[in-house]
């Protein structure tokens, strides 16, 4: 890992996000930073941020060597004073520091090219000679593997299947036939892309299997979550787009189609043939119905059912709310009786005067 | 793939089903069928079917050479008129287009027989000469594979356990210790068979585990989705009958039983001990408490929680309705209440006269 | 399988359980033990247990050579008289089967050590004569297993990584980087330790990964169910203590810790940063929301969404009450509307006087 300066840093920020991170630096310019920290725990030579006005207090007592920071925040905390660390103003301080902590502590990337003698690459696979592929991995016949991708221990890639350029498979993921990832991604251990999608004709009470002909088609820079799955379409295809990001344990059925740049938490359920919009975020464990389409910017809390389209971006929520389960058990209960509980409230507005009394009036200025 | 006209296909269609599905074709039977595809995108040498009547002016407007379709919606749309495509007449048309599919599009089989280089047979296993076996899979001691089984690269079957004839285990499926998959069964990538149940005895608030040693035992074209479980008995073993088709990651619990041809769709948890019946139907995400009993032909919607068994069959619900955040915020609030409010009905009933008033007598009547 | 008669097994249950588990021999103390069965099924030679005293019918009818049951039920069932079967009266019966159990069927451990040929241990690992590696497993650079520790057929151990004396990793188990695992672990088929948390940051409608570079840390007696992910930390690290057991597709987040001896049920998702306290019970597929605080001893009811930190022990629900689907749809449309609901509640008590009728009076006495 390099050491560099505060403004050393700062520089190759701006340049990694192509001039759009700009900063200013307060307080020692020279500061080394050598590694990114938690506020709490961070020492010299760490680089750390406020993620939240609140704990602006932690700045002042903190011992990392910088800090990112709202100029918001900076202001507040210090005025036109030294400040007592290094601070790094910027308007976007959580991708500032991301941008930092990714030069820094840059992914692990393949160290070294080459096809492992463990490995099985298929005589009719295209490896290319810049791509890393380790043992118990197999690429089978008719598979791509781009430049300076990494295919690591066990992992699969079926025939005529694609990865690709600089894009990684940990240990045991499984990229089945003829689906394709593009380039930069990232796709945990356990991952399934391509399994059967679940389609089947129901027949005297019997299941007659459709089989699930299309392929599963991933964008750029997509990132997979461990054991997350993407079922293959039936007929037509199943599509990620560029920029989205899965969590681990999310299935998305057959069919689907995933808008560019969405977030999707853990343990999601998208049933077959949804199409979400692009820059949704889907909390975890939320449950997306098939068949059916929500436009882009919507955010849904974790642990909500979403079951029919959303046509307007917004917040949606829907979520039991928990309680102790003495209380749990009385409240739920009425659930099941608010039509009695509706309709004797009916009888009653029928019961009494329309015109309401001397305390109603109080009401109605 | 073979070439065929609509007539042929027709007859195969017939004879797949057991001679189940009669068809009635209209205009020309000579046409060339290649391949499926939907309605909205099929072009020449295509079969399609209509899912839904709703869809029917498609038919009219398709490139397909042929459509499945019910015979009261053939009807409907021309008459006695020439269709403008082959209709394929059927009164189950969605699983005579299953079939149809199927056999244009057959689900990859092993192209050829034997044992890869790179498996691990243990001399004890027996595996039939007609099977196959890929790369890095393993076959235990006493484990048996049966006549034209696949078991697919990384596959796993542990000591004991047996795979029935034509049956495929997917890349990196794990089918564990002495547990059992019967003929016919599609095992997709990730999925566990076999693993230790969730069975611990407190003690002075620690847990002591109960060896789980029962088996998992899976019946007769039965498929399983990517990365589900299904978790070894304790003592008694797991059952999952004929013709179940589970979705992916499911989890089912030790000793459960899942009756034949019910259909378990993503994402659902099944814990230990729960006996669901025959031919039923469990939304995505749905959770079946452990230790209860579901009665034949029960259908579940998505997201529901079943919380006691269930002795009739029908359609059960149980899903807090999503909204607006802010809506959500305020009616959710009113849950936590919903026994206040009842009380607060009471008094208001108690307060006012039995009889009610003109208005009231209206809805009396 | 040793054959024992029921007052050695008595005693070899004292002596696992450090002293704390005795019991009182009613019957035949000389009886022979074999295996263990549920009460129904038990025939000779087999021990059983009683779980609940509404069976307790069984243990007058059971074939099995022996029982164990509460003192209490043996008092009912028998009085003075000689019992029908061997009881073993235990005032922690479940826990006195359980260790029977074991010892009657030991958790299968390697049979023998040794690296297998098929295996890939790099150079600079470290395995323990005593410990056992099978085929298609890697054992990367830098990592280190512990005495008698068993890591089966295609589980992965990431550079670094380190697994504790008499721990197995079951078939395809990975353990990513630098992450731990104590002595005495159950890793079962499909986990995976150490995958990145799910960090991005924002900006102009993209997501900026955030390097994941904290580990995972898991205490020793910890059992970690089939296709569960544990994530590693983003800088800190996601902690695990000792004695938790971890059901199948369990998904915890980064950076939490779970406290000592805490279970978590199937399905169960734990968003991160969110901190467990000690000897929790999280019911099957209940969702813990992230960057709360739960204290010890809290009982989440299965399904429930826990959305805000808990301070108080205790018993904690909060699922919507399923019910004909139907009255579901009818129920469920009336909470969209609570607040209208209590807002004619209120228009209602305020038209009529404050004082009761005379029917209210009876209510206030």
């Amino acid at each position: 890992v390099a050491v560099l300066t505060a403004a050393e840093l700062a520089d190759i920020v701006r340049e990694m996000s192509g001039g759009r991170l700009d900063s200013e630096l307060r307080g020692r310019r020279d500061v080394k930073i050598e590694a990114v920290a938690p506020l709490s725990s961070a020492g010299p030579g760490r680089l750390s941020f406020l993620a939240n006005s609140r704990y602006r207090g932690q700045v002042v007592s903190t011992r990392a060597a910088a800090v990112v920071l709202d100029p918001r925040d900076a202001d507040e905390l210090f005025g036109d004073a030294e400040p007592s660390t290094t601070l790094v103003a910027c308007t976007e301080p959580y991708a500032w520091f991301a941008y930092a902590a990714q030069h820094l502590a840059p992914p692990s990337r393949a160290t070294s090219a080459g096809v492992s003698d463990g490995a099985h690459v298929h005589l009719e696979a295209r490896v290319d000679a810049s791509a890393r592929v380790d043992e118990f991995a197999v690429v089978s016949a008719g598979a791509q593997v781009g430049a300076g991708a990494w295919i690591q221990a066990g992992a699969y890639v079926g025939a005529g299947a694609s990865v690709g350029e600089r894009s990684r498979l940990y240990p045991q993921a499984r990229l089945l036939d003829d689906c394709r990832v593009g380039a930069r991604c990232i796709v945990h251990s356990g991952v399934v892309i391509g399994a059967d999608g679940f389609g089947f004709a129901p027949l005297d009470g019997r299941w007659i299997k459709i089989p699930q002909t299309g392929r599963v088609l991933i964008g750029d820079d997509v990132e997979i979550g461990a054991n997350s799955t993407i079922d293959r379409g039936a007929m037509d295809d199943t599509v990620v787009e560029d920029g989205v990001k899965i969590d681990n344990q999310v299935q998305i059925g057959h069919n689907c189609r995933i808008g560019a740049h969405t977030a999707i938490a853990g343990c999601v359920g998208i049933a077959g043939s949804t199409v979400i919009g692009r820059r949704c975020q889907l909390g975890g464990a939320s449950m997306i119905q098939g068949h059916i389409s929500i436009c882009d910017d919507v955010v849904v809390s974790g642990g909500t059912a979403i079951t029919h389209s959303i046509a307007a971006p917004g917040f949606y929520s829907g979520l039991f709310p928990f309680m102790r389960n003495r209380d749990w058990e009385r409240n739920a209960a009425l659930v099941r009786h608010l039509v009695e509980l509706r309709e004797r409230l009916r009888r009653l507005e029928m019961r009494i005067p329309e015109q309401p009394t001397g305390n109603g009036n109080a009401l109605k200025t």
